[in-house]
């Protein structure tokens, strides 16, 4: 039996739901053109009345679980966000056999283990693309486009806020805080900005392309999260002056010893694409072995974007059910991979080796530089590069020394070491800053 | 019945073949893991013997279509290049019932149209990804990444040695033949250079790129093509002076009138991402009407990154047949639409409208800027920016003088015109050179 139509139920209609709901119509005549198919929205459920909905003759539902129990759903949508009531969402609808889109990186990044194993059960396909980089199909490239490689490592900037702010930091010379209010009424950052600035949601987008790319599960409590509310504009302009940028990456690697998962603020090359993504775009750069280096590019969050991607899933799906709506598997594995490896660690922070930039602040005396050698020496550092300014002659009373010194690469154990035993020094006057500095293979892009 | 091997053939073992087959046996383990189902080369096709293959238990034969016609082979690969017989092989294997791969862009490009018609009718797939952009999987986001999009344009740099002569005359002030002589050295270019820098292979992953974009038939003979011999050091100076690049871009776009595809020598802001893809890197910009402007970037030729798309597409149509080997139509259509429009024309390139850079040179006579200014004033071509240079002092005789004029949007036709014009004052000594200027919506990408 040939099926024409597919009926899409939409669960939330808040930014994103409403941008899927727009884009499904307006982009109707070209989907349908697309597919040699129609998909109907025929079922919407939202908290808040809508009387937009009933008078085109679709089903409305305050209550969400409708849309799971509804027969005539082929797909249901959930763009509630948050796990509750999300994930029982999610799971009844699987049950029902209906295959599920999703725009929650929250959730995938945690549940999504449990969610693709009831999935693959019941030979339905949950599809995520809109939840990692908004618009930028890098699910679809790492699960399909880039399927014979291994992959190497990839790094990504994808919170379009924390990148807005390091942007304004870096062009404007503003500080983090003015930016980020400015941000919050711009409506970039949520009114609680944890999540944007402490690198929680980068930590979930990451968790799910770092599964994506070696075939892992999902362990998002592995994943070390650092945010960018301790930059300075000092670093910013120091990073400047060495040929730096800091941008806030999600980065994973595959090494000898284990997994890299690890969200935190990098400085790198200006010269790199990636450090040239500017305001509150996304970029992932993904290195394969047979490919090389790779760089998508686009926007991030974004009712319009995040919709692209929520529609494609639809369109993905429609495809590969050929004729029949529903209880056809997906073609492709939802972690990339037929079979996870479970035979490899995820390695502590402490456990990775990178070049590191460090900056202190010195009691103007002789000797501290050498103090200060004889310490990282001790501890395996070499010294690449060192910018120490001329105290600021006007000041009257204690003179404060900046040091920046940038690292050759070493075990972070031991730059911590180091950092502690530098930070004991009775002239060293605050907490020394430290920012990770990625080379990449030293390869351009 | 589960079918858990799959038999592919190789026709042809040069650069792309050879890194085929070796990433198919590289990888195997991890592809294996992937699939859940085994990829097995078991024939090469070779116009020279290779002992190789003998001894590892894969059938050799030097007649290509011995491939074709071997019941043991699920998909062939043609890496063969060229029209013949490459053309004859591809309709024969699928005639045979065989799913295709080639990486063979003029073939598809001039082709495609009834290879894929004969492919619908046998239900297998002709995938073609690595056609375009070699490792890059563009033609993946724009069937289906970015399947919910209405594209209103898209523009790459699409050939990498292009890309790498106007780079290295950008960054280190080479002239064009000295860096083709270093090209050809280094196996970027082809022993004839034609297709490379008269922008031929351009036109070919272009006119491949339109049709997916838009859901047209392959138009090869449509495209306007322009190579990048003619672009002088001085060009690349002055456009460096004014904030621009010159890169060599494929455009197409889609206009109220018909649709733009041309390849020509472009001038874009230097603060474009794509304006820093250097060397012999590839980029493809897309402008979706809901995603906004997303970039695909990295290697678009060599063998491995060639093949991580080869076997790409292996891997998809593998994961797409389910568990038959053959006979299985493709999910996603050949050209991204399950129907094509045909109402749509392709423009011809006096029909465009942009800005121009062009650059004259004039005895320097009193009187000259202002009969240009009055050409271009009866042309409707406004004058935005203006480089006029003191002569040489130091040289004796008849002194020229360069002017270069950016001007504002104008209609081909008319610039054509007011160079013609302009051509023909007498104090103006050689022919004008007119480079495009692309402004991309003015967005920020």
């Amino acid at each position: 039996m040939h099926k024409e139509k597919f009926n899409i139920g939409i669960c939330g209609m808040g930014t994103v739901g409403g941008g899927t709901f727009t884009l499904l119509q307006s982009n109707q005549v070209e989907i349908t053109r697309r597919l040699g198919k129609t998909l109907c929205v025929s079922h919407v459920a939202s908290r808040r009345e809508n009387p937009l909905f009933d008078t085109d003759g679709i089903r409305f539902s305050k209550d969400v679980f409708a849309v799971a129990d509804d027969p005539e759903v082929d797909i249901l949508v959930e763009v509630l966000g948050g796990m509750e009531p999300a994930l029982p969402l999610i799971m009844r609808a699987i049950e029902n056999g209906k295959h599920v889109v999703t725009a929650n990186k929250a959730l995938i990044a945690v549940h999504g283990n449990e969610i693709f194993a009831a999935a693959k059960r019941k030979g339905v396909t949950v599809a995520y693309e809109s939840a990692v980089a908004g618009g930028i199909p890098i699910i679809k490239a790492l699960r399909e486009g880039l399927a014979a490689n291994s992959i190497h490592w990839l790094a990504g900037i994808i919170n379009g806020t924390g990148n807005f702010i390091l942007t304004e930091m870096a062009q404007k010379g503003r500080s983090f805080n003015d930016v980020l209010a400015e941000a919050q009424a711009l409506g970039y950052a949520e009114a609680d900005p944890t999540f944007d600035v402490e690198g929680i949601d980068a930590a979930h987008k990451l968790t799910i392309l770092a599964a994506n790319a070696f075939g892992i599960a999902l362990q998002f409590d592995k994943v070390y999260t650092e945010g960018i509310s301790k930059i300075t504009i000092d670093d910013v302009n120091y990073a400047e002056e060495l040929g730096y940028r800091i941008k806030h990456l999600g980065i994973t690697r595959m090494t000898d010893k284990g997994i890299e998962i690890r969200v935190h603020p990098t400085m790198i090359s200006d010269q790199r694409l990636i450090a040239n993504v500017n305001g509150v775009m996304n970029a992932v750069v993904v290195k394969g072995d047979s490919v090389g280096s790779t760089l998508y590019y686009g926007a991030g969050a974004g009712a319009k974007a995040t919709a692209s991607s929520v529609v494609a899933d639809i369109i993905d799906i429609v495809r590969s059910s050929g004729d029949e709506s529903r209880g056809n598997p997906g073609n492709v594995p939802s972690l990339a991979f037929d079979s996870l490896r479970t035979d490899i660690p995820i390695l502590n922070i402490e456990d990775i080796h990178c070049e590191f930039y460090i900056r202190l602040s010195v009691y103007d005396k002789i000797g501290v530089m050498a103090q200060i050698s004889q310490i990282l020496t001790d501890h395996g550092i070499n010294i690449e590069a060192l910018i120490q300014k001329e105290p600021d002659s006007t000041i009257v009373g204690d003179v404060f020394v900046p040091i920046v010194i940038l690292t050759g690469t070493v075990e972070e154990r031991q730059m911590n070491k180091a950092i502690a035993a530098i930070e004991s020094l009775e002239q060293v006057v605050e907490k020394i800053t430290r920012i990770r500095i990625e080379q990449f293979d030293g390869e351009d892009n």
